[in-house]
């Protein structure tokens, strides 16, 4: 083949690794808010990219991704007309991304590919969250890595090379797993590897996403067990 | 009781839930250095605090422990006139740290703890030291935490209260376990509580240390096993 050994694996989560959308509209649902729970799922999400980008930009300090959660679900509650939650509930509300279920491959793909690899995450999420969600979801990482931990947002360059970095690797020895082709280029402009995973569903049923992934990306899997698969064959 | 719940254990790791001077000394020994292994490895890590200490006096910028051990080990390699090893075999045993063997409750222990609390490290090493440590000895830590994290070495306070705002807990909720009454002294001077944990032959079986701990602790163990029906029962 040719190709470097791969040696580090980087998982981009929400969306990739778990289905943060069904788990939100669900939650939703059974609050009994007034709201479509797939709106609001959706709605909660699009507020992310702009809030990452004010950190970016520096309009706002560095803020974990619990507290932009917060101020997004604040602006959706006023939004929606929503008066009725108190404080312990707006809470545990906003820690429902620390309780998002993993696509039904996930587990399984994981623990395969833990055994030749190390994995880990490399999640605009913070840490907290995503130690949470791995034990609610049993998600076995070696290693949790977070924006947190480089103190930029992906796409920043500091964060792709900040894993090679961490375990004194080259980026050609790494790659990010990811369900959406605009983190896979940001890493692959940093020299890593790139896998794209097809999350159909990303967000919902009702509005399947095109998955086709770019050509240039080094994988191309139908899931985790797909991608198991090919690693294990390739690499 | 009236104690409050503890959420978040964090493990120191030298020495509490890995033997480094069994397993650097039995490294040592396969490796036919013309030394004592004991000797090596004890003054090995005798190098630590003070390199560290460079660190945090600003002597040295930030540094990570893999790179501490490499300069301490070329003066070790210097103070034994071993000058038959190569560039790749001291890139190698300078590693010996990812290699460290658990001691033998260890990984019971921690399995148990994990079943009601977040585990995780609080380590002076960095994260790829104690990523790499994690899958060679099987410690199922929900999250590697490490000085790198914090940019500061641990006894400084930033590291202990840093746990405690990962997780979005109170230092009450957070326990340190630790081998070393140093740290948890300096942990409890932060609000956590702490389980002073015996491993007398921390040095090897031909130095036993005292372990009697300070009657400050909250829990005093006589290892992870006996730990772990501690927290059972109180928490």
């Amino acid at each position: 083949m040719g190709a470097k050994k791969i040696r580090v694996l980087a998982f981009d989560v929400f969306g990739t690794v778990v289905d943060w959308h069904g788990s939100i509209s669900r939650e939703v649902k059974a609050l009994g808010l007034d709201v479509d729970p797939n709106e609001f799922a959706t709605r909660w999400r699009q507020g992310y990219q702009p809030a990452m980008a004010k950190v970016a930009s520096g309009e706002l300090e560095w803020t974990l991704i619990d507290d932009l959660h917060r101020m997004i679900l604040d602006d959706l509650l006023a939004y929606f007309s929503i008066v009725d939650l108190d404080e312990q509930q707006k809470q545990h509300l906003n820690k429902v991304w620390h309780r998002l279920s993993a696509w039904e491959d996930s587990v399984e793909g994981l623990n395969c590919m833990k055994m030749n690899h190390t994995i880990c995450t490399l999640s605009n999420g913070n840490l907290g969250l995503l130690t949470n969600m791995a034990k609610h979801a049993r998600l076995p990482w070696d290693c949790v890595l977070s924006a947190e931990v480089f103190k930029k947002y992906k796409p920043d360059p500091n964060t792709y090379l900040g894993v090679c970095r961490v375990f004194d690797v080259d980026p050609q020895e790494t790659m990010l797993v990811a369900a959406h082709q605009s983190d896979l280029d940001a890493a692959r402009a940093c020299g890593l590897q790139t896998a794209y995973v097809e999350r159909r569903f990303e967000f919902g049923k009702g509005s399947p996403k095109c998955v086709s992934g770019s050509s240039e990306n080094t994988l191309h899997a139908r899931d985790f067990i797909d991608l198991a698969d090919q690693l294990a064959h390739k690499y």
